[in-house]
C-alpha cells in the first residue's frame, strides 16, 4: 500500500511512464547494449537485439537508441548472476570489501545467511550486516540463521529463537529462513526448530536445508516439515532423492566443499530447471585466484555442460526460488544486471552491469559509497570480546586429557589416547577454546596431536560456530599470550613466538572480518601461514581454517569445546 | 506472525509434527496410495512407489501403511490440475455448483477473475465470490478484475481503482491483478492503469496480461510496465515473442476461444517450463460434454505432447506462477491433490482427491457444505436490478437508427446501412441495451440484420462487460416484455412470444448466475436456444452468446451502448 502525502505512488509512476516511452522508442534509453548476443533464459536459446534500458530497468528488446550505446558485436550478454547460498563473513572482509571482489567476476545478487556474526552478536548482527549491505552494487538478500547457537554444547554469543527473528521477514531484503541445519531435530519434533519453520512459514518465506545423506523416510520427514532446498549434496544419488521429492539442488562449489563434478548430470535439461549454484564460503585466496559463480559456470561448461544450462543455473533458477521475479533473465521490466563475456570457452567478464551501471571493465571496479551503520552498531561490532587477561595457569591442568589426533588432508579427527603436559617433540600440544562473549571465564583444554608447531603458539577468534578463541600452543603461557593478543585486537588470527606477535590477521569487525581490502587481508593471511609453517605446522595443514572446525562438535570423533574435549561419536566429554 | 493466546502456533506445530511422525513410519497415515505410478514434475519422469497422506498434505514417498490404502496399481497417480485463468461466471452457476461440474474432471484448483460480478457489483461482487468459495473442495483463487468498467463508454455498476481493490490483497486467496486488458492504456501511461499494476507490485503481486499481436515495442512497452504473463496468443509466433521477453503463456482451450492446437509447438522441453493450461470462459454446455483441465491435457497428449510435459502445463507451472508453492506436484508437504487415471491415451479420471479426501469417483461427487454468505451480501446479490418497468414507447425511434449486420459464425459485424422501424420480414429487428445498475434510464436503441427472429423478443442480462440487459425483438412491445420480464426474474435469459415468456433462464445472483445444478441450467438454456430457433433464430447462431458480445464496444465493427450504435473503427455513435 502507498503511504498517502509521501509521493511514492506519484515518483514510482513517473518512473514507470518513462520505462514505458523508452520501450515504446519514443525516448532515448540510458544505455543501449547494441546488437547484442544474449542467452534468453525463457526459449533456452541465444537471441540476437539491441537491450535499452532506463531508470535501471530493462526497457526492452529490439531495435533502440540511446544515451550511452555499447557495440556488443562478437560478444555475449548474460543475465548477472546469484551465490544462492554464502556466509559473506568467510570472506573474511566487509560486505563492501567483498562486493569489491565478486562484482568483477559477475556476480549481482547473493543470498548470506549471516550466521557466523548472528553467533557472535545476535539479532544485532543480522542488523548490522543489513546495514552493511545496504545500496551496495551487488544486492545481497539474507536468510536468517536458523540454529544460533549451532548446538546446545556451544557457548555462542546468542541464542535466537523464532520470535527474535521475525521482525526480520517485514525487511525487503531477507528472503528467508537459512540452512536448518539441525535435521536431527526437526525429524524429532523439536519445538525451537518447527517454530522457526512455522514462522517463516506464516511469512511465505523460503526455507533452505542442509542435510546430506538422510535416509529416505527421515528425508520425507525434513522436506514434509517445509525445508525447500539443500546445498550439502555430495553425491549424485542424494541430489536425486531430494531433487525428486521437490527440493530445489544448489550445486555448491566453495572453498571448503566442492560438489559440481559429482553432480554435472544435474545440468542436464531433465534436471537443470531445478538447480542453482552457490559458494557456501570462498575464502580470500580462493576469491581471488579462481572468482565466484564464474568460475562454477566456466569450470562447468569445461566439463561438458550446455553453457546456456549452465548460465540459467548461474541466475534464473535462484532468482525463481528465491521469489526476486525481478531477475535471472533479459526481459522487459527486469533489473539491467548484466555480465559481458568474450565467448563460452574462454569466459572471460570484460563488463559487469548493475541497474544499467557498468561497475566494472576488465576486473576493475567502478567506485561506490559505503554505506553508513549507525555509530552505536559500528562500536558494537567492534567490542565482541569479554574475557579476563590470562596467564599461563588458565590453561594448566591437573589431570591427564584426551589427544585429539588430526588426519592428514581431513577435518575429521581420532581419538589419540591421553596427556598430561604439551611436549612439542612428541607432537603434542596444547588446545584450548576459551569463552570470550560473555566473561565465563569458561576455558576447555585438551591436546593436539599432528599440527606440527615446534614452538610458540597459534590463536583465532575464527572458529566455527560460536567464534570463541582457539588455541594451540607449545606452552601453556604462549597459549595466554596468543589469546590475550587475539582479545587486544578484537578479534583475529595471531602466531606467536618468542614472546612476541610474529604474524596476525586483524579482524576487528565482530571478530571475524576485517575492514582493510580482500587483496590486504589475502597477504597479511597467506603471511601469518608462512609463519605457521616456518614454526613447524605440517605443510598440508591449513593451519587456520583446520583450527577453524577444532571447535565444531558435530564432526567425528574428539572436538574441544570451552568444557573440555568432547567426542562427537558417544555424546560425551573425555 | 503469530496471534498470541490464539493456539495457533500451538495447533499448527502439532499438525506438524504429526505429519513428521507419519512421514517417519513412526505413526499410520491416513491415507496410502500404494504401489502408485506418479508424474513426477521435478524430475520430469514417471516413479513408482506409495504415497502416505496424513492431515491434507503429503507425508512421503517410499513404503507406507495407513488407515485407509488405496491399491494402485497399474493406474497413474497426478498431481490436481489448475485452471490458471477463468472466469468463473462464465459458467451460468454459483460457485459451489462449478466446483460440482469441475472437481470430477481433476481441477483441485482455479484461478478467477470476477471480472463479471464486478461489473455488476463492484468490490461486492468480490466480496460475494470470495464468501461463496470459502472451503470449497476445489480452491478458488482470486485475481483482482483490473478493468472495471471495461471501456470508458461502459456503463456498468461501478468504477474499481486501485485504492478500491488494495484491500483485497490481504486476503489469503488472491493472488493478484486480472487480465489488463487496457493495454493501450498501459503503453500509453495511463494513470489508472498504472496505479493498478504499482499497487500489485507493492504487494509483490502477480499481474496477468490480455494483449494479443502487439507490435515488439509495445509489447515491451506493455511487459516493461509489469505484466507477467499472456493467454490471448492464438498464434505461435506471437506466443514465442511474448515467451522470450519473460511472460508466462497460458495456452487457453475453452468455449469462445480455443488456441491449443496453434500453440502445441510450445509443449516441448524448449517452452514448456513458461506454459500453463487456462479456460478462461467455460460455458455449460462445454463443461459438462467436454470437461475441463483434464480435455485440455487429453487433447495435446492426442495432438502429440509428451504426457508428461502436458501434466505439467495443468498443475506445475501454475503453482510456480502463482506462488502456491504447496501444490502442482507430489513431494512431502504438498497438498494431497491427486487424479488418478487410467492411462495416459484414455485419460478416463477414475479418482480425485483434494487435501487427502476422495471428492469424485469415476464422475460422481462427494457432498460437500456449501459455503456461508453473509446475509446482507446474499441479498445485495439478488438486488441487482434497478430500472423502471418500461413500455413500447421507451423503445421507439423518432428518426433512422444504423443497423448492425450480423457476420455468420463470426462476433465481428458490419455496417448494414439504416433504418426506421423493425421489420422482420426484411430481417430487420429492433436492438437496444438497457441500463440496469443505476436507474440511469439510458437505454441504446438501434437495428439488427441477421439474427433471423420471426416474432418476439430474446433479452439476457449476460451482456459483456457491464451486464446490461441487452433485448432483440420484432417490435417494441415484445422489447419491452422481454426486458421487464428479466428485470422480474432478477436476471436471466428470456424468450418472449404470443404476450408470454415461452422459455427462460433465471440467473438471479448479480443476473449472471443460477443457483441450480449445472445440468439443470444446461437444460434450461438448451431448452430457451430451441425456443429461440424455432421462432427464427438462425440455425448457425448461438442466440444468447451472440447477443452477449453485441454490447461489448471494442470488437469491429458497430455495437449497441446504452447511448445508442457506436462505430468501434471510428470510435464514434452513429
Amino acid at each position: 500500500m502507498f503511504e498517502p502525502n509521501t509521493g511514492e505512488l506519484q515518483e514510482k509512476l513517473e518512473k514507470k511512464r518513462r520505462l514505458i516511452r523508452v520501450a515504446m522508442g519514443q525516448e532515448r534509453a540510458d544505455l543501449v547494449l547494441k546488437n547484442a548476443t544474449y542467452v534468453n533464459v525463457f526459449s533456452n536459446a541465444l537471441c540476437h537485439a539491441d537491450i535499452a534500458v532506463a531508470e535501471g530497468l530493462i526497457a526492452g528488446m529490439g531495435r533502440y537508441s540511446g544515451t550511452t550505446e555499447v557495440d556488443c558485436s562478437g560478444k555475449i550478454v548474460l543475465p548477472g548472476f546469484l551465490d544462492a547460498h554464502i556466509h559473506l563473513e568467510s570472506s573474511l572482509v566487509s560486505p563492501a570489501e567483498f562486493v569489491k571482489a565478486v562484482l568483477p567476476h559477475g556476480t549481482t545478487t547473493v543470498i548470506t545467511d549471516p550466521h557466523e556474526i548472528a553467533n557472535v552478536m545476535g539479532t544485532e548482527g543480522v542488523d548490522y550486516m543489513l546495514q552493511a549491505t545496504e545500496g551496495l552494487p551487488v544486492d545481497v538478500r539474507f536468510m536468517l540463521p536458523s540454529c544460533v547457537p549451532a548446538t546446545p554444547l556451544d557457548e555462542a554469543g546468542a541464542e535466537l529463537d523464532y520470535r527474535s527473528l521475525e521482525r526480520f521477514y517485514a525487511h525487503p531484503r531477507v528472503q528467508g529462513l537459512a540452512e536448518m541445519m539441525n535435521f536431527v531435530g526437526v525429524v524429532n519434533g523439536d519445538a525451537g526448530c518447527l517454530e522457526k519453520i512455522l514462522s517463516a512459514q506464516s511469512f511465505h518465506k523460503k526455507i533452505d536445508g542442509h542435510a546430506p545423506d538422510l535416509p529416505i523416510n527421515t528425508l520425507n520427514a525434513y522436506m514434509s516439515a517445509g525445508v525447500y532446498s539443500d546445498h550439502e549434496c555430495h553425491d549424485l544419488d542424494d541430489a536425486i532423492a531430494k531433487l525428486e521429492r521437490g527440493q530445489f539442488i544448489m550445486i555448491r562449489d566453495g572453498t571448503a566443499a566442492r560438489n559440481l563434478e559429482a553432480l554435472m548430470p544435474l545440468l542436464t535439461t531433465q534436471y537443470a530447471d531445478r538447480c542453482m549454484f552457490c559458494t557456501d564460503d570462498k575464502h580470500p585466496s580462493d576469491l581471488l585466484e579462481k572468482g565466484h559463480i564464474d568460475h562454477i559456470v566456466r569450470k562447468a561448461i569445461r566439463l561438458g555442460a550446455d553453457p546456456i544450462i549452465a548460465v540459467k543455473a548461474a541466475c534464473h533458477t535462484a532468482a525463481r526460488y528465491f521469489l526476486l521475479n525481478n531477475r535471472g533473465g533479459v526481459a522487459p521490466g527486469y533489473l539491467a544486471d548484466f555480465v559481458i563475456i568474450d565467448n563460452f570457452r574462454d569466459f572471460n567478464i570484460e563488463q559487469v552491469y548493475k541497474e544499467g551501471r557498468l561497475m566494472a571493465e576488465n576486473g576493475v571496479m567502478a567506485d561506490f559509497p559505503a554505506p553508513e551503520i549507525a555509530p552505536a552498531l559500528h562500536r558494537r561490532a567492534r567490542e565482541t570480546f569479554h574475557l579476563p587477561t590470562l596467564s599461563a595457569a588458565d590453561f594448566e591442568t591437573s589431570a591427564s586429557r584426551s589427544i585429539i589426533g588430526m588426519v592428514d588432508g581431513e577435518i575429521t579427527t581420532v581419538d589419540a589416547g591421553r596427556a598430561e603436559r604439551a611436549d612439542p617433540d612428541s607432537d603434542i600440544l596444547k588446545i584450548a577454546v576459551v569463552e570470550r562473549h560473555k566473561n565465563t571465564g569458561h576455558i576447555g583444554v585438551g591436546y593436539l596431536r599432528g599440527y606440527g608447531l615446534r614452538s610458540g603458539a597459534v590463536a583465532t577468534s575464527v572458529s566455527h560456530d560460536s567464534h570463541n578463541i582457539i588455541v594451540v600452543g607449545a606452552s601453556d603461557a604462549d597459549c595466554a599470550a596468543a589469546v590475550n593478543r587475539v582479545a587486544e585486537l578484537g578479534g583475529g588470527i595471531v602466531v606467536w613466538d618468542g614472546g612476541r606477535s610474529v604474524a596476525e590477521v586483524p579482524l576487528p569487525i565482530a571478530g571475524i572480518m576485517s575492514d582493510a581490502p580482500l587483496a590486504t587481508v589475502n597477504e597479511t593471511l597467506e603471511a601469518a601461514k608462512a609463519e605457521a609453517h616456518r614454526l613447524g605446522v605440517g605443510r598440508g595443514i591449513d593451519p587456520f581454517m583446520t583450527l577453524s572446525f577444532m571447535a565444531l562438535p558435530v564432526i567425528p570423533t574428539l572436538r574441544i569445546t570451552t568444557r573440555g574435549v568432547f567426542d562427537v561419536t558417544t555424546q560425551r566429554y573425555t
